[in-house]
């Protein structure tokens, strides 16, 4: 039987090699995507770029109300950090945080793994180039598997979820020479928290730093199109 | 300084007697409601006149498109059972139950709450007189609060979230007691899974004999408007 597996798939670098990488392996793929009111929604479109290429199963936009909260640089109007936050060194929690975003997307994904019986949820959270973020961190994800199996007619049927993070303990340059040994075309994501209406990269928030970083160590050309090009 | 908590918030007889409750120990109140393309959407108009009465802090109410996942016969063609299910007796979980419903709608309250700095969850589910989800259940809700303080800022800060269960070991009847002692009008909450146009109770769904137990076995006068009246 072909092997199972939803994606949380945002057309950004890391969820787009998970994609990738699961085509590799032979998935049946179901891309899940949310579109929460975030500022860099071009995102969603560069998403369905990929989704064509991989030949996904299924896929979802899901919306969320995550901006009538507030409280997040990506989702209302405190301004995206133009440099590489302090959190490298302090850890400290950055503005670009999203109050319980991995959660909830989690959990969206197990409402569908329920219905559509796919049990395996992948995600391309990383703890080594990441912003500090709680929700991207392994022990927070067991604990969520943990709680899914408990909470979920599926899990206490036996059926268990799981939920993947094969780049959890890679760096950003590591991920992306893995998607250039699988043909990914980077031209094709986007990472940008705050890009211009034509939807180039601005090049110096703190998502696009970590990107030309991680393309300056892999040694790859980075097709990214950078309004400014500060490093 | 006033105790605050956001209440998970449907309008029903729990969630209301949980809302008098909260009002008469002093908390300052937030109610959370969601909108999940149910089809006892009454339970939503509902919802807005006992806000008023208790003086509710702040209200909001949350769509949520459970309905494009299906699998429930509260948000779907299923139709919803007319009895009370085997559950009671077999464990079996009914085609009532919503997927990852309850995982969800704590998920957002976290959000909301790590906002507005309110880190007290209160639901009003029992695993007594229930229907066997899974997602009411003590050991569910407390891998939540255990994933919650990992996964959000706020709970890796040390502030921690907790979700509070006061009907936990309550049966419908000892809550409706409760309520009555709080002088709460019943009148004004809605149980029924599937209601009639003119948003009387049909009497004979799940929820509805629930309901109309706890009533006789508390021996209160029960003012809901029933279609039919099979017991």
């Amino acid at each position: 039987m072909l092997k199972k597996a939803i994606i949380l798939y945002s057309g950004g670098l890391d969820s787009s090699t998970l994609l990738a990488l699961l085509h590799y392996r032979g998935y049946e793929i179901y891309t899940l995507t949310f579109d929460y009111g975030q500022k860099h929604s071009v995102e969603l479109e560069k998403s369905t770029l990929l989704s064509k290429d991989y030949s996904v199963k299924d896929s979802k936009v899901i919306t969320i109300d995550l901006r009538s909260f507030g409280g997040s640089s990506l989702t209302s109007n405190v301004p995206v950090n133009k440099h590489l936050s302090e959190n490298f060194t302090t850890n400290e929690i950055p503005l670009t945080y999203v109050p319980a975003r991995n959660i909830l997307f989690l959990s969206y994904a197990l409402a569908w793994g329920e219905v559509n019986e796919v049990y395996d949820i992948f995600i391309g959270v990383s703890q080594i180039d990441y912003s500090g973020y709680p929700d991207c961190r392994k022990n927070f994800i067991d604990s969520f598997v943990k709680m899914a199996n408990l909470g979920t007619k599926a899990g206490v049927s036996g059926r268990s979820f799981n939920v993947h993070t094969p780049f959890i303990y890679l760096s950003k340059s590591e991920i992306i020479t893995l998607g250039t040994f699988l043909d990914l075309n980077y031209g094709k994501t986007h990472s940008c928290y705050d890009p211009s209406s034509d939807g180039n990269a601005c090049g110096f928030c703190e998502s696009c730093l970590l990107r030309k970083k991680g393309f300056k160590e892999a040694e790859v050309e980075d097709p990214t199109k950078y309004t400014e090009n500060l490093l």
